[in-house]
């Protein structure tokens, strides 16, 4: 299966503004791309590439006042497999992980782990010490919060979700995310494109995506708290604690989004 | 000068909990120790040692279920002068900071800078663009929170801290930290010794510390919200975003600190 | 000047719901209606009135499930003069104030004076003791908070309103409510009408309003941190601490608003 | 049974500052008192009481710059007997309850029932919706909290306890109270003398205690989640919505306690 991928967003910056940019495929898939990655900006701007601390790559602008524009096209392979399964799979014990994934059992900025750990273990702690308690959380947070655009908002925190039951992708991610890493099972935050493959077409508009993934037996799989089913075509654009690490983009100023289009369409398979 | 440095501490575990020990010298400063480092657990258990994604040595070791003592001692050459002092320096534009610097400018944990930051320029924008609006926060913080060892809590964030006006060394660094964020110069947290050298001994007992580095001019210098003054013999343990990354210890289960020494203490000169 | 107000409220109940009205004009006001009050509840249920600890006139109703409507229709004879003006005037000392006063000054729900009591002395404490106090809280809040109807939610405080900085109607008065409680100057909340009278027509649609009143020199005086204006024309509902007090409607159980018309229209004058 | 009741209270007041004392016994039990009450103030000044809008006798005075002591001294005769039992009672349906119940079951400062509501559904939605949902709420805050001098603050709301699960007196109250006012259980704070009779003598110093009270089959019963037991000799003092309207002093303006002696001693009984 070929997914055409790609977006164009357009800011009004007052002054000349820095802005970081996770707007590339993570180095993991990158491999399954038809076209070298580019991300056009209007103007012209040098873009500076770096990875960051999670492996991710990003890049980095100067925009200059006035209007910007940030473009990306692009096709993917994608093997139109559902999200791999852990049903079955057992916990990995904390003192067998790799110490790489003990950061993603602590706190972060939207994810409490310390406030909401009571709370974990009352809702979670007689689930069975296995995918089931993984798959525990998502259900419950998949029941329990209330998906609407309007419930967003930046200052939103796990607790807060926990508290209010209302909230976007984001939202319902960070709360799964911290109730798995209070159980001691290290949980990290995806952005990526996800369209509506294998599943009926979604009213709104294309956007990217928030998922999240679990390690379960010396592996990550993908979680989804929002949709709480397994989904094609997800097409990672980078990992990290919560949303902070992982934004699409964060300017060091102001900077006004104008408008926002996302594409990600399966494309129709071509004869051989 | 040589500072005798190390601890003693001893946690009651109900049952076999991994931990995570921030206890090392930071690499940047362990060529100044004397003797090679060694944690020492009683019981003897494997001290497994690895490398953070900030660059500290950390270790982990499975508690076992019982008494558990962690002891460290060793001598650190240094100096004996005062912390580096920032005056006159300008700030960098963060366009021109390296890429690794921009993770310190963000949200983390305890330092919710999306919170802080209008309120944050409310009081700091009409100072100086430079050296001298980080003293200026280093100076308010100092002079509008009240230090007691009373108002410690795990879950308290720089937004408690401003709100509450109370707290510990650690609570007086995330405040001062996420106002530099908010005002675009990066900043991170620092624990590690700080004896009392070339100041009135203190009534308490001694104690780990914890400080900050802000980022002026291309290079990070310490600053240091609770004492705002500049101090002799500094010795970095860890290095992160705040202390979630830091904490000395970090248990994932329950073990309870029983008791807790901490030395960090001039030598006398000796005759050559 | 004659007023024309009303309302009509549209609600979809699952089960049968106890609900307390806030609906009425207020006692102080209610000599100048034209015609006796009624609430006009469909189906048709008991309506019980009771003056509340406030002096407030409420009612209760049991709702049946299914459909509710509840409408008001009334017309009410103001001076046509603006909001009187507290210019010049003097704060009254808390202990000359009458113990009512009092009540006025404390914490409640929305408005945590404990939170925000250091900040209200940093922001305003520099102010002249009198008037000017009043007007540089009611002018700040104006200024700093900006007006959408999409940042309103149940659960937000003053507190949330000085971080967030975004908010509706009873956002705006909060904060300032609670600013003035911190300053030890008696501040309450209130509903009721207030149309376009001597403003530019509104772009939306009618709605009820909420604005607050400030105890100076022996008597209360509204302010109005929304607006920042002295208006013509308000027709006071209800007064209490914060919203909790005097909510529109306060349902104990689900009852869902599915239609919402308010009119607060004024008469054309009619020749003698 | 005739039990001793007073209080010693200093604080040292920086200047004139205007006080409110909820420091009488509360006219429900002072036909009980043996002696007229006085509040004693040194140096003298005038005590001027008043009823406030709860019922409450309370107290307000200018106390001049300097040290400030308040006493009482008194003795009530008690029946002996332990709380009223509520084992058995059926709740009152909301729509019966008399209009004055209904302001406690809203949200006031500390007890944001907004925010709690979904949770006490999940906690206590399947209890009995009898007495035993009350014992319920009573009993899981008990079991739940841990009670610690260390814990208070101002600012703790029954959101925090729920969160932090650490507190005082109050903050076992506030839980409670949150908790069944979200059930539409109505639910007041109440401060008073609570000495060690017919229980083991504690070992901390005499205070004063708060305790709350539910509604049950048309009446108004203690509960009390610190202990949880039915007590002997509770000496009502005042009741409000919350520890805002009660508190036993509050000043607008700075005011420091600098000693403190309660007494709450059941007298021998004396030969006829």
């Amino acid at each position: 299966m070929q997914i055409r991928i790609g977006y164009e967003l357009a800011f009004e910056v007052p002054r000349p503004t820095p802005m970081q940019l996770m707007l590339y495929v993570h180095p993991d898939q990158a491999g399954a791309l038809r076209h070298p990655e580019k991300i056009v900006v209007e103007p012209a701007v040098a873009v500076e590439d770096f990875i960051d601390a999670f492996g991710n790559r990003a890049a980095r602008i100067l925009a200059p006042a006035g209007a910007l524009r940030i473009r990306y096209d692009n096709e993917i392979r994608d093997e139109g497999a559902a999200d791999a399964s852990f049903e079955g799979l057992s916990l990995t014990p904390v003192h067998e992980m790799p110490p790489e994934c003990w950061r993603f059992l602590l706190a972060s900025r939207y994810c409490e782990v310390d406030r909401l750990s009571a709370i974990a273990w009352e809702l979670f702690g007689a689930t069975p010490e296995s995918w089931e308690r993984v798959q525990a959380v998502v259900s419950w947070v998949h029941a329990n919060v209330t998906f609407g655009y309007q419930f967003a908002r930046w200052t939103k925190s796990a607790c807060d979700v926990y508290i209010e039951r209302q909230g976007v992708c984001r939202d319902f991610q960070h709360l799964a995310i911290t109730f798995l890493r209070a159980l001691n099972i290290p949980a990290r935050y995806t952005t990526g494109f996800l369209g509506d493959i294998g599943v009926p077409p979604s009213a709104s508009a294309g956007d990217f995506s928030a998922w999240a993934e679990a390690y379960l037996d010396g592996a990550w799989y993908p979680i989804d708290a929002r949709h709480n089913q397994r989904r094609i075509g997800r097409v990672v654009m980078a990992r990290g604690r919560d949303a902070v690490d992982v934004a699409l983009t964060t300017s060091f100023g102001a900077a006004t989004l104008t408008s926002f289009t996302v594409w990600t369409d399966e494309l129709p398979a071509v004869a051989a």
